[in-house]
């Protein structure tokens, strides 16, 4: 029994791998419950042992995207640093760092989601809000402490400043896409660091 | 004769206009011909004498957008000011401006193509592209003549600033997706003109 629990869970983890990286590939409607069995290795009857439709598989696999970059982050080496400001521009410059390899690899697959399915999947829509919102709350998080220790009284929202680092990566995806080339993301990275930078000079 | 030409332009913009609003509203591959026929009042046969497929009138439909956009900025009462920085946040706070309305209104028809169809149609991308470059193109005329009257020594590309513009404003249209409203965007946008203001303080 424990043989073939490992295996169902594997083939579980294959599946919502295959959703990530074809989702962010070709989009969601394009990809089809074939396309996601052929990158899995599984068969259609595996796939709906596992999930009642694509939407649900999408909706769980943005659970598994949003468990893979926070285990990213929460790893970094930039959370050891001393200083909190020092840690958040650290995770400006990871963000900058893994900007490489293929498309699919270094673009979000919950801004593909909800750009796509805003208005027709409200429950893709609204998994990939709870994701961002997150993902937003831990920025907040690093915002604050540096504000905190380096200009209590600045007037600046740090909820607002962790959104507008979200907004410049969701939009450097798509710049990169259209000039089929991260670097246009890795400048626009680098002026929000100089924008951070900015709100911190006394 | 006039009669019929006219008839028939009228078709071919309303079909456009279809594209333009329907895509942006649904993504590009959920968006089939009858929708688009639907929407337009037009036969298929109306459809098919005007574009060969989806895909060119999609390809068409981001011309007839970035010429729509271009007239809403050429037309644009921040051009009639003389300090040319005046005019760089004049076109910034009109970008805040029209966030507003419906989300398939002040979304990007460029960004949300690519963003779904980069890897599978290469002509959809080019079209992109080329539209996203030449908008970037005239934001880097407005960038230069700021950094030209207020700051030529300094070291920052307007370029890469006119770049970094078209980042934020395509995330935020993501961000207001996810959250349902355009107000994640606007106060993306005032960071925006934040950083653009920090860059010419001497």
């Amino acid at each position: 029994m424990k043989a073939k629990s490992e295996s169902a869970e594997k083939t579980r983890q294959n599946l919502l791998a295959a959703a990530t990286n074809v989702i962010r590939t070709k989009g969601y409607t394009a990809t089809t419950v074939d396309d996601l069995c052929s990158y899995a290795g599984v068969t259609k009857g595996g796939f709906f042992h596992h999930f009642k439709s694509k939407e649900d598989l999408a909706i769980q696999a943005t659970d598994y995207f949003a468990k893979m970059a926070q285990g990213l982050f929460t790893g970094a080496e930039y959370n050891k640093l001393q200083d909190p400001l020092e840690r958040l521009l650290g995770y400006i410059d990871l963000r900058k760092n893994i900007l490489q390899g293929e498309i699919y690899e270094y673009t979000c697959l919950l801004g593909t989601l909800v750009q796509e399915t805003y208005n027709t999947s409200p429950s893709i829509r609204a998994a990939c809000r709870k994701h961002m919102d997150e993902h937003i709350d831990e920025i907040t998080k690093l915002v604050s402490e540096a504000k905190e220790a380096h200009c209590p009284d600045a007037s600046f929202s740090a909820k607002s400043v962790a959104a507008f680092t979200q907004s410049v990566l969701q939009g450097s995806f798509i710049l990169a896409k259209a000039q089929d080339s991260p670097l246009v993301a890795c400048e626009s990275v680098e002026h929000l660091k100089n924008y951070i930078n900015s709100l911190f000079i006394k």
